[in-house]
């Protein structure tokens, strides 16, 4: 019997598409190009995510789980000969505990959903980025995402509280608990968390909640110098008293690409300092939160540290200062843009742009370079912008100039975005070799026959 | 060449102590009997650990790591045959980054050094437990500690971000990084963190700083009903906007034994409500946090949660209200405690207390029973007082009664203590048979020979 027909016996004949359905959906939200594989399923319960695995692992097939395919290193391409099991179908909010003060979810429920549903109970799902409407909660654990507040909250790994999981022979491992404190043995959530659908297919997760900040604090701000940066983010952290919420730098070069036609966004602050730091508290006490956001921002301008900051005087003000940091596509304007994430110690930071900004003129000719992120936990976006035709014979090189650098000092080649097919030529940067060894062994202990996502994040040995 | 002289070859004569001189040692901090084993290596750098290992991996040996001896759950106990290996000689903290807000350490560093050597920095090491002058680093990794302040920062796994392993086989895994977003492949440490040192040494670690805080308030608060004490729980998380840093449940009984001679503390009020709660912020800003302490609790006592509640006013308030909550030792008075350490919704908190309450008596007849704990993780912590010859043959009994009823609501076994010896029968009330067979997997992977800290946990399959 083929695979689609065996597949649509198990879980039925409309959740389960043939080679040419597939075939017409996109291959990723912001790609050109289609799905490629032998069906597509589509379960609705973890019991049929089981028996869709039983399957493959009976018959050998190699399966590629899907969540909202906003991934940006090729972590859930597929080939013609996969079993796609998309989780769109598994979307079901279950439960949202106010007292305990945590939520049961589908591993298909999207992002934003979660971060709305919890609202009118006073809490926050904390877990915020771009692709807040399309990605998936099981993506997200998949991954370990990661976004704007991690300096406050921790990733992705940090909010799992509970996790369900189906391994590649099809049984089902429930960890759904809602407890903080567990060292009841190993913590095996933390096994699947971040191994990007390799080692297991996460369907339901118990997720932790906070309760919802009551006062919003933030503030554009220009530095003269990359040292003024650093002492600004102790500076802040040690007044805001654990309140700070985001940190994020903006190069210059950036800055003005989001604050100048064609993007929307106008400059809050002039634009000529070389560094601009976005930042946030959250708290609970809009009147005395809002004095001491402001007295914090007084003593870094009286010790030097700040040239110029506007701070945000309404909602709407807020909005427009997350609106630059956000407005990452103004990067596509006038070229193809390769896009790094990576991440190294703050005291490397200036010398490492200042190094590779001076090194690409060599290695690559012509380009733009941009750099942001999320400074305030060591990771720092980067986009270089070469001419569409170019950027396939570019991009290698450019990886060069970006990756090699970062093992002097043990930086990451993914602080968020994972590693899937782009960034696994350059895991051993980050990783040793014992190290990969073992994910090996664990990969070979948990999934023998090679079948979950396979080919991602390293080679079999 | 037997054990000693062997391992006096690899790590010098006075770096290994044979059966006799070990056996003049305790077998723990608080125990009244001695160590049992065939060597003790001493060892003070990790190539020394990775060469024992090595031979004891050539040889067969079992070898078991010891670091403070804190443990209350049998989890580094030895056997007559057995190397230990203590880590009391790697003691050294090798850096403290201010910039970067890390620490190196290696892993024989008792926890109170760390956070006294960070202090002068303005820095602080959050994890805090009663332990902190002899527990190790190296064990609070290897046991996942947890603490007063979990509802803060979480627990060790939390503040861990690089570390050093020796597996079994003597091969050094070095992930000293110090950053806190690295998506490049799986996260190895969190394998390690909490296994209880039955699949790699620990031998250096990087541990992430915090800002000191520079306010501290406290209350010490009385509460007519535990559904009060639950909504005191979200109400001053809501209000005090991230700053919460402590909340410490303690029953009226406990409360008593801990305010009445012949302990030493007394009471800041009355001793009649049902239920008592510790309560403490840590902020940046002494005025303005502590208005907003006084506001949050005057809400709560305008909205009925509050019957009573004593302001610290001082540093010296401060450390009587945490006096009282660390006078533990109090349960030894009059009989032997059976101490337990267990971790459950806050829904199901007070029926099972008075549940258990209501079974004790038909089951081990005459005790007194203590609750108290850290209340805002859900971890709560039982003293079971029976008369000392009848301990040992009312532990089983005693077991049952404080274990089976969990299962109910998937609490744990052990929110933050371990498994160990002493729990391994009732680790199938956390953990289902399916989640033990991959830790029995990934045990088989990582130390196929079972040589280290052999049958803690689990038994092998």
């Amino acid at each position: 019997m083929d695979t689609v027909t065996a597949l649509r016996e198990l879980i039925g004949e409309k959740a389960v598409l043939d080679a040419a359905e597939l075939a017409e959906r996109p291959a990723g939200i912001w790609r050109p190009d289609k799905l490629r594989g032998e069906a597509l399923a589509l379960p609705r319960t973890t019991a049929e995510v089981a028996s869709v695995l039983r399957w493959c692992h009976a018959h050998g097939a190699r399966v590629v789980t899907q969540g909202g395919l906003t991934g940006l290193v090729h972590g859930a391409d597929t080939e013609p000969g996969d079993v796609i099991l998309s989780l769109e179908r598994m979307r079901e909010i279950e439960v949202i505990d106010p007292r305990q003060r945590c939520a049961t979810a589908q591993a298909g429920v999207p992002l934003q959903a979660l971060q709305e549903a919890v609202e009118p109970h006073g809490l926050m799902f904390p877990l915020d980025l771009g692709a807040r409407g399309s990605a998936t909660l099981g993506g997200n654990a998949a991954t370990n995402a990661g976004g704007n507040r991690v300096i406050r909250y921790g990733m992705m790994r940090n909010m799992v509280l509970g996790l369900e999981v189906v391994l590649p022979d099809g049984i089902v491992l429930s960890d759904m608990n809602c407890l903080i404190k567990n060292n009841a043995g190993y913590d095996l959530k933390h096994l699947f968390i971040g191994s990007e659908g390799t080692l297991g297919v996460i369907t339901r997760l118990v997720l932790r909640l906070w309760e919802a900040p009551l006062s919003h604090n933030m503030a554009l701000a220009g530095l003269e110098s990359f040292d003024a940066v650093a002492a600004l983010l102790k500076h802040m952290d040690a007044n805001l008293g654990g309140t700070l919420s985001a940190f994020e730098g903006l190069w210059r070069d950036f800055y003005r690409l989001v604050t100048t036609a064609p993007a929307q966004g106008r400059p809050p602050i002039a634009g000529d300092y070389p560094y601009y730091v976005l930042l946030e508290s959250q708290g609970a006490d809009p009147e005395l939160d809002a004095q001491r956001f402001e007295r914090a921002l007084e003593s870094a301008f009286e010790a030097g540290l700040l040239a110029d900051a506007a701070i945000a005087r309404s909602e709407s003000d807020c909005a427009d200062f997350w609106a630059l940091r956000d407005d990452v596509e103004q990067v596509f304007n006038g070229g193809f843009p390769l896009v790094f994430d990576i991440s190294l110690p703050i005291a490397e930071m200036e010398g490492y742009v200042d190094g590779l900004a001076a090194a690409l003129p060599a290695a690559i000719g012509e380009h733009k370079l941009w750099v942001w992120g999320h400074l305030g936990d060591g990771n720092l976006h980067l986009a270089i912008q070469v001419p569409v035709e170019a950027a396939e014979r570019l991009r290698p090189l450019a990886e060069e100039q970006v990756y090699a650098p970062l093992a002097a000092f043990r930086g990451s080649v993914s602080a968020e975005h994972g590693i899937g097919l782009e960034k696994k030529p350059w895991l051993p940067v980050s990783r040793a070799a014992g190290e990969i060894a073992l994910m090996r062994s664990l990969k070979q202990t948990l999934d023998p026959q090679g079948l979950l996502n396979p080919g991602k994040i390293f080679d079999p040995a």
